[in-house]
């Protein structure tokens, strides 16, 4: 299992270790072909282009990778290629996003087999789960799986929140690595970084995925973030994250502000015409298209591609990015 | 592929041929060993007493089979121990419950081969989907599966609805063979019912999973009920149907009141413990072990098992009902 | 205080005494005139209209009413005009909707000194409650007003659901007469109807919200409906009353399935033009305007009006109705 | 009319105008008498201890102030007896909080003729509410109320949002002078205030009801804090204001995660003994009884008051903030 070094300094964690995960960890886009193959070719293309770009670690099948889109054939290819190609130059993460425990089960196993930095696991769904439930779920994986667990939080897809009290008892059992908190809620995740730092769990990484706050996250303890975005512009987040851990805050409100006028690229399509996460994925997928870095901007069924007047919505927004 | 045989009289579409699909079609619960391997031979037993019991067809791989929480192995087999052991007696429906699309083909595919009487698919869930996505999903899995299709309305897991205008738009257009109405909304299943009839789609199966209003919605038209109760109850959902068609609906409605008093043993564990759907499918597990179909009354994890005051009130709600 | 004469049969209620309302109790819609004030004359005309209609009581103020959108010198209006015009012929209801306890009970406090025959309050909204609080809300309205309090279960505009135990509880100690059912859930309904009889609270009167419904939830023991669709059309809820309490199943069905399709009035309007609310309700009076029993078709802001080709779809309804 | 007085840094906005209403603007709660009237010695002192805090202005009948639980005669007296008790040292913002226009019509139309600096409304709610009537119903009150109109992103209460497209229409046309954003979503606050800020709309005032990220909001170019901790610590949001427009960042963090570790106050009872707001707007008050402020902490019914354990709980946090 590839080790991950701390790219964090000391001065974060005063009194204990620094966590094991730290930096930008972009979930990586899955380019597909016409017929909806894995395009390994313009996979690893993708992985060069942010290793180049300065990423700390890579995560693939999460959500931005349509992890829910993917047979398991498919989710193998993706595995194999990443961890083949990186060959240990940053960690890589690995979701294993199923319903409840055994499906995520076959997947932590397989991903532990292949030589990942960790696995990543949300909440049960489709089943309508409960706090008791959630932890039981968590140890579960913990205990049959020999890597890292990071938990993912995830209310948007999975209809339930991850509660802080957990959370910091997983930690503190061990249990867990750390958290992705994609809930949006910026409060919450502060009252968890407080009670994290109080309670000495200094070695518990938490990462944002909330693109358009990283500097606030941040400055409030953050140890790295999980930007979408950060799929098609790895060298932005790369300086936004440099800048706040070299305390030029200001340099950091800058590149923020930068990538939340390119963020506007996810608004490609009207909500009439197809969901905000049809829209959002395949304006990434023609971003990475339009940049040259993969062949085509295909999405997964069943999500609406697309059309033209779409697609120069991206153009143009890239444009005035000055990113083509 | 098995033959389904139209149960209803034709009197109830006077003027069209019948539905494919009708009657009572319970979603067969997956019993389990204390390792949470598939109970084969508890899986068979449960299979006769169903067919003993007088229903009209089998559900495997719904949400009461605890689908969301088998992975594919597990799935397999009973697919393969159901098949085989029902050997044409009734017709067998699989469901094809994944995320998304190319997740959902692999699992029809396999059901296809199996040769079951159809699958049946509920809307994309985990992703933020849109109607626009559904209609794709359904079309997609129909085109590319030799099964007649059933959509499988459940917003409680999936998190959205099925709208009726796409629904007869599919059905006029051979791409979905009927309907498992799982929203709870009688009203709403009504109007679907009543347009169904005015749009002379008389062949468009129309199934409630609603359990303790199975009277009202043969009375307003439905074809027929997948009762997650009718696991412990078979006779008692068969004899109402029988009722039903009769015309019988003094009876039938006797028999509906019996069967929401037994309904009560899903209330068996209280919310502070576990979700409703542990405690449900505990209930479900832990009656049937009480009548002797079953060895085992293991549910999957991360549910939450019953203790043994909450089986008593299993016990006890059984005895009331006259069933052990 | 109106006293309110049980109409049902005691057929319905073999060992208790019957419940004090019953029967078709329509929500009254509020005319307005064009620049928003009540149109006291086309509310007489349509009071009138409902008693001709034959129905067994009036509930105003309700959502139906646009309860929401009256302010205090309006709703005190409605009540002058309806109950000094109704006159005793039939029991009136009335809604006391506000956001908690205080602001409820100052309008509990007016209704009871106009003199009703009931209030109507719903659970706690804006405010994120509990099921302690709306007990206690509940208790609180008994306890300082000298009417029959009824339950409102409105989930779709208060968020919360009232729980079943704690009806009955509050059935068994005297605080409410009964429960108007908008939850849409016949299931929940029946169940709810079956533990009131197990009970033997048989004065506690359970009328349901849903519409399309009515022959069902009648037949499941629910002592009446609240139709806002009765507004258009009270003798058909009057006579799908008359039927099912005859026993005329078959033709209670045959009016319901009639009173359906004419509640297709509701779609007037496309979802991307405005609410639900503003689109059923802009249709029941446009409907009432057109059938010549209100002025104006005019709803309270910020309520979008129906446009020509809206009320054309109305008017077609309506024709295709043999109501116009 | 009071004026407000600008006391942002121009460098804020270094190319217009300062937006009329900045800084740190409690919404004040209600202290009660145990009898459930308005306590009007206690809220005089708390406005006081208010102004001695140093906030820039106060929001009297917002959520925090109980505006849902107090009829119209209680909340004429917060108004009369705030307003006159100012007299101008600070503006006042006045909650105009009710289901539609014509009742939120109104309480507006008093609030102006109070004499107060801006009122304070939401999107409609209990209705079931729609983007082009939130639209309508924002612009009607602006047409009949000469007071600047603040729109009031409140989703946890009304179940709907402001999109952004139209917060900066209404702002282009003067239709509103600000918002308060309580959706605890600072990723969407900030999309919002980079547009606000490319579209040149300087002057109109975006305040976050975040309690717990204020530091990160005035980063990010927000204008002032509307904190329900305020009222219990004035002099910490004041002193986290003035750091963060010195531009003393760090000082600002500090500041804000002492007052996080406050905010735990507002988890004095368990869910299961009653509802969030009832335990935090308890806390609120029972910690403004020990600071000595208030006579009770006496909350409104139906909420469910604290038991001693619970303000003990309140009593240690204040007691480890050094707050008593």
């Amino acid at each position: 299992m590839t080790a991950i070094t701390a790219t964090t300094t000391a001065t974060a964690f005063p009194g204990g270790a620094a966590p094991a995960l730290t930096g930008v960890v972009p979930p990586v886009c899955t380019p597909l072909t016409p017929d909806f193959e894995v395009d390994v070719d313009s996979l690893r293309r993708l992985v060069d282009f942010q290793i180049a770009g300065g990423v700390d670690g890579l995560f693939i099948l999460g959500s931005s990778s349509e992890v829910a889109f993917l047979p398991d054939s498919h989710r193998a290819v993706v595995v194999d290629t990443v961890l083949r190609h990186v060959a240990g130059q940053v960690p890589v993460l690995i979701g294993v996003i199923d319903m409840t425990t055994m499906r995520v089960l076959d997947h932590a196993r397989r991903a532990v087999r292949a030589g990942c930095a960790g696995i990543v696991a949300t909440a049960p769904f489709y089943t309508r789960t409960h706090p008791a439930e959630i932890e039981v779920h968590l140890r579960s994986i913990a205990e049959q799986c020999e890597a890292p667990l990071y938990a993912y939080d995830l209310p948007v897809s999975v209809h339930s929140n991850l509660d802080h009290d957990m959370l910091l008892r997983l930690a503190a059992d061990g249990v867990l690595a750390g958290l992705k908190d994609s809930t949006g809620d910026d409060g919450s995740l502060r009252d968890l970084l407080v009670a994290r730092n109080d309670a000495g769990l200094t070695t518990f990484s938490v990462l944002t995925g909330s693109e358009l706050t990283v500097d606030s996250a941040l400055r409030m303890g953050a140890d790295g973030v999980v930007p979408g975005l950060g799929n098609v512009d790895p060298h932005g987040y790369a300086t936004l994250y440099r800048h706040a851990r070299a305390g030029a805050w200001d340099l950091a409100v800058r590149e923020q502000e930068r990538l939340l006028r390119l963020m506007r690229i996810v608004r490609a399509a009207p909500p009439a015409r197809m969901g905000r996460g049809s829209s959002a994925l395949g304006a990434f997928k023609a971003a990475l298209q339009l940049r040259g870095i993969i062949d085509h901007a295909v999405t997964a069924p069943p999500q609406i591609p697309l059309n033209e007047p779409e697609i120069d919505h991206v153009r143009r927004t890239l444009i005035a990015a000055g990113l083509v």
